[in-house]
């Protein structure tokens, strides 16, 4: 008997969510059998919006949820149109009441038990009660700064202090990022976003540092604490969504430490700019733990968050339609992934 | 109610299981109910052998498997003893049948489908009957050039080819490993032995490459190969138990290449010497990914190995008496990671 594909439904078309439409057309034993858009996309053929051209496909016609998420529509519903728990939540419940495994984009579901510990409780209640997982990934939340530095402690008999570094390059991002990370502002500009919030930056410190803490069961002392400052260029500096002069702000520099019983174990530095190579900045990810033994990673250049965040969400597919019903972050669930078969051979039929 | 300590026993009490003990006696929420030796050791005190001081704990005498090995008498035995799956399946078997869990540090048992598939599949079924779980772990295989390089895979969306490099100092290692891998020999010698099989080498490069392409869903379309080469000194080269005149063996350089399709995929590149820096080599490990993203990982200097596997084997206790019945490998339970908390917290009572 031919096995039945693994079926999958999009919420939320932008770039992460048609990258994912592109990764999955690309692979065997799944097939995309809804799109959720809003306003002006509803109604329209799902290959308008992503890079895939349709060639002798059977076209999917962009729907609202109400249209789209019926009982079981699926084996899981990718959700990619948030960063915050608390927007997402309706629409991973609306997924979850209707018996369907939810995977979420947004980096507070990454480890909603750091900022929304009801919602989290919330969402595991439901997802249990209607037999479905869900789970928040990505790259970052989700591997380079956390689930990754979890993993290499695995060898290590204790460990002392913990820093997770990303250095990476904004350039390939469009102007909402550019907005949000306060490019081409003034320093004066841009210390009021950050004082009002206005300016995002990295949402994700919380989320990964929280994993982190829980993973090796150290046990917080206090808030999560961050900061953000300017990254001011002393060169010109262009990229395709932005342009920026000397004095003026080329990039936004996070830190995030945790403590535990009023140390500082777990820090977190990640430095975002457009064109860093102009000023001689390397980028790349690094982790650096002291304990017994000492690691030393780097991985250069850094892992592109767009692309890493499509395959991250897409590769645990399988293990989220494979676990224990309930809320699981990464530190759940066996190691991501890449794809290269076909999916159902990865589906525990038992 | 006082919840009870998580209990464990040690089979082999040498350099892995030693540190193993050292390192339990210092973890909070677990105790070393038992240690299983042979000849000379039966009847003497663990503390005998290890470096932690006895202290006011109550001490543990060695015994035999029969004398120690008693149904339900711990959580979990961790399996010291040997490297290939062959000699150490009676050890398994007999703790399996009594119902307990079992961590093998033996090589081959880091993915005991790629050499033994009839007694993998023998131990899978013997665990099950038996409502316990069997796994094989270690730096490497285990973690270095297999589990982490799946995890980054996690990040890409299509691979293309995978080289894992680990180049690590064999310095701290004893005589026994020197003698293993030819240190000190000449080249003629070293390629007698080479061919004859005596020198061991490094043993792992068919565990890693079938782990890898089990996840990533290639399959193997040919035996995995082999090659292993003597690293000839120029210099006179000097560690704790070798010495290495110019023009001879001062290491041991092992290759290891797996085709899908009759295409070269997965490579494994070994070379392990004495004193590395005395000839500028820098050691480290590295993950070199081409795919959709590249990925660039480098480790400076190597996760020492011994440290290393005796850290991955108590810290993927929890996981295996969390795990379903069966034989397991890393890709199957959640990441590793080390455990700074009490081992009790990470016990699923359910
Ligand atoms: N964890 C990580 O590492 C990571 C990495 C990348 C992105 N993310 C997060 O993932 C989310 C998606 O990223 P993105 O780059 O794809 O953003 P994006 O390009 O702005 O796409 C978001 C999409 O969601 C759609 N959408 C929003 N609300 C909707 C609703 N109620 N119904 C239907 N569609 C809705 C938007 O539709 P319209 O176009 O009609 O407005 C848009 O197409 C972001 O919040 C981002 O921060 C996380
Ligand atoms: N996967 C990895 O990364 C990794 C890394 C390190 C080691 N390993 C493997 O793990 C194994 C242990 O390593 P090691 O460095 O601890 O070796 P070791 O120092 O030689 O210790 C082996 C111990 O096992 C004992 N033993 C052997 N057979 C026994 C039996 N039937 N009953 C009771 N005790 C027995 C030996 O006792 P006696 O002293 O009385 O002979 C010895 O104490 C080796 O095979 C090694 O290759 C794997």
């Amino acid at each position: 008997m031919e096995r039945e594909n693994v079926k999958v439904i999009i919420w939320g078309l932008g770039a992460m969510g048609g990258g994912m439409a592109d990764m999955l057309l690309k692979k065997k034993g799944v097939e995309i059998v809804g799109v959720v858009g809003r306003g002006e996309k509803v109604g329209k053929s799902m290959y308008d919006f992503i890079k895939t051209e349709r060639g002798n496909r059977p076209d999917v016609i962009i729907g609202t949820h109400e249209d789209v998420i019926k009982e079981k529509a699926a084996d899981v519903v990718l959700i990619c149109t948030d960063s915050f728990t608390r927007n997402t939540f309706d629409k991973i419940k609306y997924c979850l009441e209707r018996k369907i495994n939810v995977i979420s984009s947004a980096e507070e579901m990454a480890y909603p038990q750091a900022k929304e510990p009801e919602l989290a409780a919330e969402m595991d209640r439901i997802a249990k009660e209607n037999g479905v997982t869900v789970l928040g990934t990505g790259i970052n939340p989700g591997l380079i700064m956390d689930l990754l530095v979890v993993c290499l402690t695995g060898a290590c008999i204790d460990v002392d202090h913990i820093i997770a570094r990303r250095v990476n390059s904004l350039s390939p991002f469009g102007p909402a990022v550019m907005h949000e990370q306060g490019i081409g502002t003034t320093v004066e500009e841009f210390k009021e976003g950050a004082a009002s919030g206005k300016l995002a930056g990295h949402v994700g410190f919380n989320e990964s540092i929280h994993m982190i803490a829980d993973a090796l069961g150290w046990k917080l002392s206090s808030e999560v604490k961050q900061t953000m400052e300017p990254i001011v260029t002393n060169v010109y500096r262009k990229a395709p969504y932005a342009e920026v002069q000397p004095g003026y702000v080329a990039g936004c520099a996070m830190k995030g430490y945790g403590y535990v019983d009023g140390e500082l174990k777990i820090e977190m530095d990640h430095p975002q700019q457009i064109e860093p190579e102009l000023e001689g900045t390397e980028t790349g990810d690094y982790i650096i733990i002291k304990g017994t033994p000492n690691i030393n990673m780097s991985n250069k250049p850094e892992v592109p968050g767009g692309i890493g965040t499509i395959a991250m969400c897409v590769n645990m597919i399988p293990h989220v339609i494979n676990a224990k019903p309930g809320l699981k972050t990464m530190i759940d669930l066996p190691v991501p992934r890449a794809i290269m078969g076909d999916m159902r051979d990865l589906i525990e039929r038992d």
